[in-house]
């Protein structure tokens, strides 16, 4: 049984254009003999189609391109998720399905049972669960499939979240292999965790698996592919790449796979931490690009301030759209160091991206002169700094507005943590790249890519980090040294410790009440932030959602 | 069974002080010899506390406080809502419960049954359902009540959204009456569906019911009370205001309701017009006073414009606050007209309020210059308007920095909508007040408060609409009229009516794809607005979660 596995990477809501894709993927695939090509999770109308599964009419175009996949890729078998209504009386009225076809007809039909509704999964919101017996074996020429999607293989390894297990179902054991459609994201060490989920439920139910993932960046979720297929010891035969939307071939013959040549063969997950900021790297820039292709958006513009966390964004934003699509600004102030102007222009240089000055002297000191006379005294000294960040964001979307373009955001996750940034000013942006990477990991990953070449000027990773907004200032006058604050929001925001977990961890008392106190304080500036590209277990956004009025108080 | 009702106002998260005012009101009670006092759902942590639900810190403070209320309240039966240990091995870890405390101890538990998952209510994230015979009947004195959480009578009203009626259980059949313990939002048209609703419950178990809710605002949420006691016919016996935080005594004596002195004897909900703006407007003020108090924020600052949203959100800062909390300030540029000046002096004069003038001419001219000198040429019309906007952001949040007060947003619903508003300009500000109210209605209620007394200056509310960001530039220029703009929005964002719906109501074909293309084209800037006021059943915000990257293709 020749298949083909499509790394695919929907668009939203565009039901049409998936189709079209499917078919002639499927088209292309049953003219070079191929049996079976298999898409991801929910690949109809991309994944998550959030509160758009409320409309009527995207579940009927889903059933109606459903057919027309099947009319027009008569021959081969072709399976792909899409929502499919509830056919029972109550409950919710969809359920997050898969399909096949074949023949010019769907012929089969099956429904995920596990429903996520945790961190950034939000799926009870919408499905109702598999009916019992819905799902059934598929039977090709002799062998025996049994359908499943995502999280219904992962029921062991989320600590009884619920009630059963659908892999005790009989469909199982009955199979002669399983297959998993999946529409699961990226976070930094989840190559792994995936391979040791996948790992152990094909041992255990001593059944060979092939998993299909999507590959595409969904504003804050990136998917990541890495599909897989396993022998019945749960050992990994081979993996597809991760970060590549693509398809490839595996076969199914004599009770083994064969994988093609697009398959990496090897029984473990890579897991050196170069590895992992490989594919953290990988993860940026295609968040990046798909944030504007799937827009339609042309050039993005940053503010280059001299320091790290522009840099980097910078780089990866020329990595991701090309140099000629970038556009560096430098916005300097009275209290900008000469090293910040020379360092921006040297980078800028580095990465051949044109690169403009527009000073914010001017704009600053009639901001400052209007306020005084209406106030009648001098502004206090936060007035002053938050102005600075202010009139940035207003140069920057005033030449976003002029080009067309769109603004990128450079504030790194230890600052959105404990709210060190102006709202309206260098909070603003369309989409935070760095808002999940702590400071010291930024650091880290820009001293990874420098390795391979210097492309960003060493002065930037060794100066101190610094806001310029007033004369001498550091970022440590206001912060604990990076490498203590990350460490405490690592176990707060990323982990979930409570205070006194964090008091048994040795840190001192005073630190992490104050971090604390930051952190809960400024949950208003993280509610009006941009999206952030999801790159940790727990990201800011969807996935940690805090009231906005009321704390935990201990 | 003499019985005190406390539509109880917690703050999220703080369960010390939930618990000392439980404490508090109980022992008053018990003091006046009442038998029982009831607190909505949720009373102790706060609803919705949202991810603090993670945090096992919250939960065990919660039961370390429901025995402290158990022991310092001895003498009185009380119950409150708390989360509580789910018992069972799988699922959700937590409970949406209730507890009876009396004699020392916590005597008894209760736990929802259907746990809203759509709209604002995301209860599947964190709760798994009461386990079977989990909910038992309390008999005191040889009454038999059945207690029950919100959500649980609705099943009847939400067309089987759930698999079973919690009320089918042979609890309900021997209770003397039903306890329902409610976090319910307000939105315009609640009181009477609710109304409908416990009417209806009543009516077909044929038992009396006593219904408990929570006033107060937590951020977009607004509580609005409004309990009430129906007989064994669904006939509403009588209820308590809407808006006030507030208790009030109900005795059960020879099988019937016996209000006291502050609940309203009526047998249907008030539902003209003019009762429901007088709601209205009381849950904007109270949803501003909350939203300040709660926090401990003192001032508000308001630009005002001339025009009627900023007019109206002044008036309600300044019943919310009071007078000397609001702040208004005036922010002319070379575009504005004489009479918004006039007209903006003239409302804050009547209101009593502070009032400041900051023109923008010179901080205009300096970011025009600075720009114009970076490209070279003369910038565009939209980066001009935009950049006036902006301009007035950042001088309104100095004031809000010099003045340690916070800025209230002035967008109404119908500019959320179709993204008539800059980012980071006029989007800006700490509430989103009017977010909820398409323009028509902001007419209406501003027209309805001026009934009892001409706060609002008529040329205000008589002029065209203008956002002066340009000469002689009026909303009508790039909008359609905003009475079929509004008719249009209220299908299509609140009624969630798909294109060709729409088209069948005989709307002008292009004018509902103009419509459509601006709604969905303008996520990116609702994604970043600030927290809306909820007054409709469907406002922006958690309740309406779209993709950012990918939307509905016809």
């Amino acid at each position: 049984m020749r298949i083909t596995v499509v790394q695919f990477n929907p668009l939203i809501g565009h039901v049409e254009a998936n189709a079209r894709r499917i078919i002639d993927q499927s088209i292309a695939c049953r003219d070079r003999g191929i049996d079976l090509v298999v898409f991801p999770e929910l690949a109809l109308c991309g994944y998550p189609p959030l509160d758009l599964l409320e409309s009527e009419h995207l579940v009927e175009l889903c059933r109606l391109w459903a057919s027309n996949i099947a009319q027009q890729t008569n021959g081969i078998a072709v399976i792909f998720g899409l929502p499919l209504k509830n056919p029972l009386s109550f409950g919710k009225s969809l359920l997050n399905g898969a399909c096949r076809t074949g023949d010019g007809q769907v012929q089969q039909l099956w429904a995920k049972s596990l429903l996520p509704d945790y961190d950034v999964f939000d799926e009870g919101r919408y499905f109702a669960p598999a009916p019992p017996h819905y799902n059934q074996l598929w039977t090709h020429a002799g062998v025996r499939i049994a359908v499943s999607i995502c999280e219904d293989l992962w029921h062991h390894s989320l600590s009884n979240l619920y009630e059963r297990d659908p892999l005790d179902d009989v469909l199982y054991t009955q199979a002669d292999w399983i297959l998993n459609i999946s529409a699961s994201p990226y976070h930094m060490g989840k190559e792994a965790l995936r391979h040791s989920v996948l790992s152990e439920v094909s041992a255990r139910l001593r059944k060979p698996l092939l998993y299909v993932n999507t590959c595409g960046a969904q504003a804050e979720l990136i998917f990541d592919g890495g599909s897989g297929c396993y022998d019945a010891n749960g050992l990994k035969a081979a993996s597809l790449p991760c970060f590549e939307s693509m398809h490839a071939d595996v076969d199914w013959s004599l009770g083994a796979w064969s994988p093609g040549k697009d398959w990496k063969i090897h029984d473990q997950a890579d897991s050196d931490s170069e590895h992992e900021l490989n594919l953290l790297r990988s993860a940026l820039v295609l968040g990046i690009r798909d944030f504007f292709s799937k827009q339609n958006l042309n050039k993005a513009v940053i503010g280059l301030s001299g320091g790290i966390d522009s840099a980097l964004v910078t780089l990866l934003a020329a990595e991701a759209l090309g140099s000629d699509r970038v556009t560096a600004i430098l916005l300097p102030s009275p209290y900008s160091s000469a090293h910040s102007v020379d360092d921006s222009l040297a980078l800028a240089d580095r990465l051949g991206i044109q690169c403009i000055r527009i000073p914010i002297h001017s704009a600053f000191f009639a901001h400052m002169e209007s306020l005084e006379q209406a106030f009648g005294r001098p502004l206090q000294d936060l007035t002053e700094q938050n102005l600075q960040s202010r009139i940035r964001c207003a140069l920057l979307m005033a030449a976003a507005n002029e080009w067309g373009a769109v603004l990128l955001n450079t504030t790194n996750k230890s600052e959105m943590s404990v709210g060190y940034g102006t709202l309206y000013g260098d909070t603003s942006g369309a989409l935070s790249v760095l808002g999940d990477l702590l400071k010291t990991r930024v650091y880290r990953l820009a001293r990874h890519i420098n390795k391979s070449g210097p492309l960003i000027p060493e002065h930037i990773i060794e100066k101190a980090p610094s806001a310029e907004l007033k004369p001498g200032q550091a970022d440590s006058d206001d912060l604990p040294p990076y490498d203590v604050l990350d460490a405490i929001l690592e176990l707060y925001v990323e982990k979930g410790l409570a205070q006194d977990r964090l008091m048994n961890l040795g840190f001192d008392e005073h630190l992490i009440q104050k971090v604390i106190r930051m952190v809960d304080a400024c949950e208003f500036k993280r509610f009006q932030s941009p999206p952030v590209l999801r790159v940790t277990a727990k990201a800011f956004g969807r996935g940690r959602v805090m009231p906005l009025v009321g704390k935990l108080v201990y």
